[in-house]
């Protein structure tokens, strides 16, 4: 695997000099491996995002206005240490207090925990949602075991409205919450990312094979098939997550189709039509979609769906302007104005 | 190699069937291979771009406000058809005329020409703008045999802001050609992409080699070498850009370092850095710049970097703000006023 590199050891320092040195509105927090919006509000609740580096977009890409303030950014797929993220949160803290958001795994909670403690000490209000979107990772029963994979986009948009707004901590929280608990993710892998500096694959497929439910990291799914047209691919995610989440006709959802990594833009519009034709035969309305790769898994093949159910309370939130380098929504056209 | 498709000969048909079903703002064309942007204005020369497909998102999802009206979309690698063209410049015209941005290839220019005509005999007028940034395809003395690669997202970028402006075709036409005259670029290739339905990649590349220089369709570039570190790489990319532009410093740019396909943010930003600190060293100044996969190649793994000059001139269109839903540019930070 060729991969656009200096040294293994110093991939995730290289990548955030550069993206610090790209764009004007992002600073680096120190020396450390955080980044910062430069012009965020300074009265406002401020939503820090962050997990393993390896993603991106995320978590970095995920800084702008009525977005994420900071990103925390651990090596590839690792959390960042509690030290780390309570430096962050101090930095970035205006006295309004702080509400992380990240994904569901062992490492991110412990050390958001701890980092949350720290934060306690020393007198910063803090609060956190974690993302448990993934369908395939356990029933909903125990969803609380679930992984965090592309729902984090949404429930990120809405945390970054819900401080834009300026709420309290502990509305932002609640919003954020309700945001979680309305999104539903399924994903499947036609073939594994490389991780830079090792040899071996995330995991093996073969040549045929695809993978439903696989996690972003190469953690298992729930079954292994003989690769199928995007149709039948689709209308199996489709089923799960509509199962999961109980759509009923006239519900109201934003859909996310995101890339892994490598998976081309046409044939993520290709299972994006077959999605439409799903959700439209069941009436459910699409207020907004996007297609494009935001939460990725280095060069990883496949793709997920994301669905998130909109109420007139969401929908508030949804629908207000937000802009990174890598993520924009601007409500300007007549066709959604009459969504809201 | 796993398309997430159909059947290979639908691919384009329900590419765009999805981008027109995601996005509310895009329109059809009739049943045709085109996508117009429907809150375009009606009172201003209009810019359609288009190629072959294949690149996504070039050519649709430049689409927006202050970027194209409309793109057409011929087969993968393949020219739209002149009649395609001229349909397309039929409904998008607004008595203003149309200027069309493409790729410096023999079938573009033969189709877009034969379009042009039909539009002359028809009472639209029209012209054109060929993009020919790739300095490795050809030498600078004959720079109108260069082949249009990354290069292309700048222009248009300028071509849809001189249309924005309100100026009449021929300004239009003059301001986006000293646009693409101030435009160079170079790509290199890491591994190859696969079209759908095929099953023999573009081109073959041993597992430790890169090519500079190669297209966007696997045309030969000027070398293949061993793989070595990004700061090698991009060191001898940008060696290439320099002299061909005469690059002096105290000269205002722009840049964008382009991912191919399957290249990581991670490893684009890795390369931006190394290109920075080039640059720096050269005391040329960075206005802008942008890290992402506007142009590529199916999963083709490697990076282009574009290099644009701007004088008073360009930077007054540069600095307009534009949207699609790939592409966007609000000028709303103090850092980046000053520039302006």
């Amino acid at each position: 695997m060729k991969k656009i590199i200096n040294a293994p050891e110093s991939v995730i320092e290289q990548m955030l000099q550069g993206q610090v040195k790209a764009f004007a509105d992002i600073e680096r927090i120190g020396e450390r491996n955080a980044l910062a919006y430069r012009n965020r509000a300074n009265d406002q609740v401020a939503l820090i995002v962050g997990g393993g580096s390896g993603h991106e977009p995320l978590f970095g890409g995920f800084i702008g206005q009525g977005l994420a303030a900071a990103a925390v950014c651990g090596n590839i797929f690792t959390s960042p240490n509690p030290d780390l993220i309570y430096q962050t949160a101090e930095y970035i803290d205006n006295g309004r207090g702080v509400i992380f958001v990240y994904g569901n795994y062992a490492g991110d909670n412990m050390n958001f925990d701890m980092a949350e403690e720290l934060c306690e000490l020393n007198g910063i209000k803090t609060g956190h949602v974690r993302v448990w979107d993934d369908v395939a990772s356990a029933p909903q029963e125990r969803c609380q075991d679930r992984r965090g994979i592309a729902g984090d986009v949404f429930v990120i948009q809405i945390a970054g409205a819900a401080c834009a707004a300026g709420l309290d901590l502990e509305e932002v929280i609640r919003i954020t919450e309700k945001a979680r608990d309305n999104v539903a993710s399924i994903g499947l892998a036609t073939s594994p990312g490389m991780i830079p500096g090792l040899d071996q694959p995330t995991f093996e497929l073969g040549a045929d094979e695809i993978e439903f439910g696989m996690g972003l990291h190469g953690e298992p799914g729930i079954e292994r098939t003989k690769m199928q047209p995007s149709r039948e691919l689709v209308r199996r995610m489709y089923q799960e997550i509509k199962q999961d989440m109980n759509l009923q006709a006239g519900d109201q959802i934003a859909v996310l189709v995101n890339g892994l990594g490598s998976t081309t833009l046409l044939e993520l519009s290709i299972a994006y039509n077959d999605l439409h034709n799903l959700l439209e035969n069941d009436r459910i309305k699409v207020l907004d979609s996007d297609i494009n790769s935001y939460c990725t898994c280095q060069e990883m093949g496949g793709f997920s769906i994301t669905i998130f159910r909109l109420d007139q309370e969401l929908k508030s939130y949804y629908y207000q302007d937000c802009q990174s380098h890598y993520y924009a929504k601007h409500w300007h056209l007549a066709e959604q104005e009459e969504n809201k």
